[in-house]
């Protein structure tokens, strides 16, 4: 009898299939959807229709009036595009598992969703319509700046190329553009999302993945914002390779703590430095002892954030859990994610306590949170699309405050290493020992490389 | 620094504005959102129009001709009722720091709702109005039924008589009726609910717990279903007084789990024998274990099920505990909802991991949870509306199966006692000794008493 996340109930699967014009955010929040359900270890994937049309079509030939609902060779191939994307899911939901599979294309008349329901509907899937409407021209702009600095249609075009013919195309695509309606469409399951989420409308929402879905996306905001994070300063515990426990803070913690404010200036800018960030931290005394300096009114604990509890092997030490139960510390080196602790907890206990918590993080604007190295591995992985196998390996050094930064198709991440050493708690599989702790030792195998500079990571 | 739940990280005062014609159902979600927040330790309350209404003119004296828009008497002690109900929600939020306040009233008119907006800005109160709007018949009738039937202006009519003043009740309030519009309130917090939530339109929602509250309404659904409770069988840690471990279940422990299965039958009745029930249990051997000989095939096990974590106190007996830790022994008895053991647990953070399983339990329908004493007096206390300082108390035995039959106002709660013989492991206030597995030792004190015989629990 396998443990059940929240998120393994039913026996449900879904196809999202998303509707609206070019511009509306819709790949954003796909792209969204997907990292926030792969994290909670739903299977999903992402298929977007216009990477279909471009193996199809070279993108070098693709001009607004491919678009043009009068170009007959042009509908075509978008229709061949859009053909094959849905025969791809398809597959990918027998063969290879798949329990929430979005279809990223503008969907935008009712014969194509029909057809969709169809195929959906013959293959026992459920589909679900999520509509992202706008007529906020603020937002288009800035979604037509996105779109036409990062889509493959417009590379190496000039810039005023670009956008005059990303308007024209989104003109053709309103000549046929039907919105989800009330009334015609009082039978489908869809979401429609007005002007972000200023109005949603929702109907026959039935199964629970699917509100966990709309209930995710009307969190969603786009305002700027950062979020930093940072492991609590060296503890008691730390000093001599012990796990778990409530320690204070090492001398060399209590340096870090003074240090702390002026990373977080530092990573703020000179212009930004009046920034107000709300403070989160564990329960436990080594989080909140880091955040005492700090100068911000709003500091708040969560016993969410508390470390993974180690159970029997609490206030141990790896050498001492390696005698101790030599087949656990095996295993927990072959399956570090799934590996439960006696009495305690496994990575995917974590994610599960984490959920509510990220789904806060969404809602909230600019937050630090000063936790532990098994949370915080699971909070970058949820911001950063790290898999899963990957997460627990991640080497997040003490002393070192990482500052994300979250743009429309990526993360900026930087880090500020304050300069106090720390003793390492990285311990590399398939030894007792703490390693160096460096932070290349995971990051140069990892595909969402820390590093002391600038990196800009493709969510 | 206190310790924040999710609940607690703005400082947002709301007032639920409910909408809608008679019978659709408002007093029902009103009801239901306050049990649910009050159990986060949000401090809510209703505020129904009508309780002060007929305050104002007895019960007695008002038929349908009383809601004539017509009537100018009538309509004058409505608008008296109203603004007394306003009036004391307001001095509410003001002298007990109430969180959430609901106005449970038709509020059909814009003119009406103007003014409670007005009110409610004045005070810095976050207006949100929902609306419960219906055309489906059957939903109507099922509603006015339960109204006839409950409600303080028809106790000793004729039901008949009850049935048609009802009606025409209903038919003077559509004469004035409008329903929130998307166009006219589209600067408003609103959420409508059409025919329950087969569609819902949601706009402006800003805060989280706006957010919280429209994602719980959304989960509501009204198809007649039961809960099942029980504690897990025996264990060999109960026969020797020990708290926490992963202990096996004791020869009589295992005779429960035999025995359970028959429970379970009797308590469906004949003309439901062949109901399928979906039964949840923790990680733990002893859940697991007392779940075994159920014949139903889905099973799930969930971690947020798990015992309360009593962290270094994890296999002490109380005595122990009492030697050990006298001053948190102390504590706990002091108050057993927010004492949280050295490295363990609290009620109050047992309730924030159940959240997710009472959000799921509210979404299904036949569920029987097998699981630990600690975590079943918290679900018990949602459904039964418990209060946080009585919930620690509460006594549920071993060897009993518990049987909630949600109504419209009101629980069902029967309770099945297997004639199989265990400890106790009731712990009175003020001793270390367990005491009889007695369920008036608690319930004779509660006023939501647990006994043998069939009880109305008004929720």
């Amino acid at each position: 009898m396998p443990v059940y996340s929240i998120s393994h109930i039913e026996n449900v699967r879904v196809c999202v299939v998303m509707v609206g014009l070019p511009a509306r955010g819709k790949s954003l929040i796909a792209q969204k959807i997907v990292r926030y359900l792969s994290w909670l270890s739903i299977n999903s994937k992402c298929f977007n229709v216009g990477a279909y049309r471009r193996a199809l079509v070279s993108a070098k030939g693709v001009d607004a009036t491919f678009f043009d609902p009068r170009n007959k060779v042009g509908l075509e191939y978008r229709e061949s595009a859009a053909d094959a994307a849905i025969e791809d899911m398809m597959k990918w939901f027998v063969e290879e598992n798949g329990v929430v599979g979005i279809l990223d294309a503008t969907n935008s008349r009712v014969e194509r969703r029909e057809r969709i329901l169809h195929i959906c509907r013959a293959n026992y899937i459920e589909p679900m319509f999520l509509e992202s409407w706008s007529d906020d021209q603020a937002l288009i702009l800035q979604n037509i700046f996105d779109v036409k600095t990062t889509s493959p249609d417009y590379v190496d075009k000039d810039e005023s190329f670009a956008t005059h013919d990303f308007l024209q195309r989104i003109e053709y695509y309103k000549e046929t553009y039907q919105t989800m309606d009330k009334a015609r469409d009082v039978d489908l399951t869809f979401v429609k999302l007005i002007n972000v989420n200023s109005q949603i409308i929702i109907n026959r929402i039935e199964s629970y993945l699917e509100s966990r879905i709309v209930y995710y996306v009307m969190n969603l905001h786009i305002k700027p914002r950062c979020i930093w994070l940072s492991r609590h300063g060296e503890s008691q515990y730390n000093l001599t390779g012990r796990i778990g426990g409530d320690a204070n803070l090492s001398e060399r913690g209590w340096r870090y703590a003074k240090k702390l404010p002026e990373l977080v200036l530092n990573s703020l800018g000179e212009e930004n430095k009046h920034t107000n960030l709300t403070i989160w931290t564990s329960t436990l005394a080594r989080t909140q002892q880091t955040a005492s300096f700090l100068p911000y009114k709003k500091k708040l604990q969560w016993k969410a954030l508390d470390e993974l509890d180690a159970g029997e092997c609490d206030g141990m030490t790896y050498e001492e859990i390696e005698a101790k139960f030599p087949e656990d510390f095996k295993a927990r080196d072959d399956n570090k994610y799934e590996y439960r602790y006696r009495g305690g907890e496994s990575y995917r206990d974590i994610v599960i306590r984490l959920e509510p918590i990220i789904m806060e993080l969404e809602r909230q604007e600019n937050i630090l949170i000063i936790t532990h190295q098994a949370v915080l591995r699971c909070i970058y992985a949820y911001f950063m699309n790290v898999p899963q196998e990957e997460s627990p390996w991640m080497s997040i050094p003490l002393h070192t405050l990482i500052k994300l930064d979250p743009r429309a198709y990526s993360t900026i991440v930087s880090q500020m290493k304050a300069d106090i050493p720390a003793v390492s708690t990285y311990k590399e599989r398939g030894t007792s020992q703490l390693g160096e702790s460096s932070i290349s030792s995971y990051a140069s195998k990892s595909r969402d490389l820390i590093n002391n500079s600038l990196s800009l990571a493709k969510k």
